[in-house]
């Protein structure tokens, strides 16, 4: 016998289950609940899921996700089409937006390079960033990968890759989180952090 | 704009948000690891749900969720059915099935009578008890309504409605629960493990 009363319920519990940070008290109260609801809140919430995954592609240009050929960024009039922001993931867009601080556009990498995992340049898009910063007019180019041996080698082999470009090429600035107290940062962020200083506005 | 580069996305994490105990930041990671996953995992997901929420109906004997006109329990010829267990919920159903210690057959209110939310016996299916009372053979029926004041309202309305009824009614134990301490249980609930002790068996 299933585990509950009906199979079309453990199914849909399975599934939920399978999400990740869904165990399966969790997927159980989800599935209850839909059945509690109107038809019409599953119907949508189906359809939704299935509309997004299949027809999400990546942004031809930025390889973030995106919902046409161009994604809504690079499709802008507004953004500063000289600027250009390398992130690894498309989390990483969406993060650095809710800032409100960037006006530029982006290239996503689709990860960064880390041998241990079996990540090389070739399973990145850093050829397409090498094409992108001869094809557009860039003044410059800010690194904002992860803070990580990872991401310094990445940095590394990219900035090798851009000799050609004559802009400027930035990394975004590592220090200590605003708010945190000097005594409970890292030595290795606290040290950058010293090393990196800037001038003091009086 | 949207909060994301993709309405698609927008609108999936919407519909997640929606579920019970699912924010912003939890549906979104739900939609990415969809995206990141094959298109199978997806469609699997939405046909589960819709199938569960399209085609479960609820047993027309006992009235627990079911995939068929009679659920599980009640076509199980190995379950004891002289016995009857009545419930406020079907979760209370799957909670007693659970501790594998019951053989009988279930009978789901859908709520205990609860004047202040509006909640009357004509809201309950309690007129569908009595009946089954009389068209079927049982030789006991246990109360397992919530230990609240609706639930105990409740038992004492059905009890009233079970007068024609010959056979046992019984109800289940109050108590201490298993492995707590006593000085931790609240006063009713000791004064009623008092009031309702057994005989310890030597």
């Amino acid at each position: 016998m299933a585990e509950y009363s009906s199979i079309l319920l453990e199914k849909a519990v399975d599934e939920f289950a399978k999400l990740p940070g869904i165990g399966r008290k969790t997927a159980l109260r989800l599935a209850l609940h839909l059945l509690g609801e109107e038809e019409q809140v599953t119907e949508t919430l189906a359809q939704s899921l299935q509309n997004m995954r299949h027809n999400i592609v990546l942004c031809r240009r930025c390889y973030n996700i995106s919902d046409e050929e161009q994604c809504s960024i690079c499709s802008n009039p507004k953004r500063d089409n000289e600027l250009l922001c390398v992130v690894a993931d498309m989390r990483d867009v969406m993060a650095i937006e809710r800032t409100g601080s960037y006006n530029g556009l982006y290239h996503v990498l689709g990860g960064v390079i880390d041998p241990i995992n079996g990540i090389s340049p070739n399973d990145l898009r850093i050829k397409e960033l090498i094409e992108r910063s001869m094809a557009e007019q860039f003044r410059e180019i800010i690194l904002a990968l992860p803070a990580t041996i990872e991401g310094d080698t990445t940095n590394y082999f990219i900035s090798k890759k851009l000799e050609h470009f004559t802009g400027q090429i930035t990394t975004i600035a590592k220090g200590i989180a605003v708010g945190d107290a000097l005594e409970f940062a890292d030595e290795v962020t606290l040290g950058r952090s010293i090393a990196n200083r800037i001038p003091f506005n009086r």
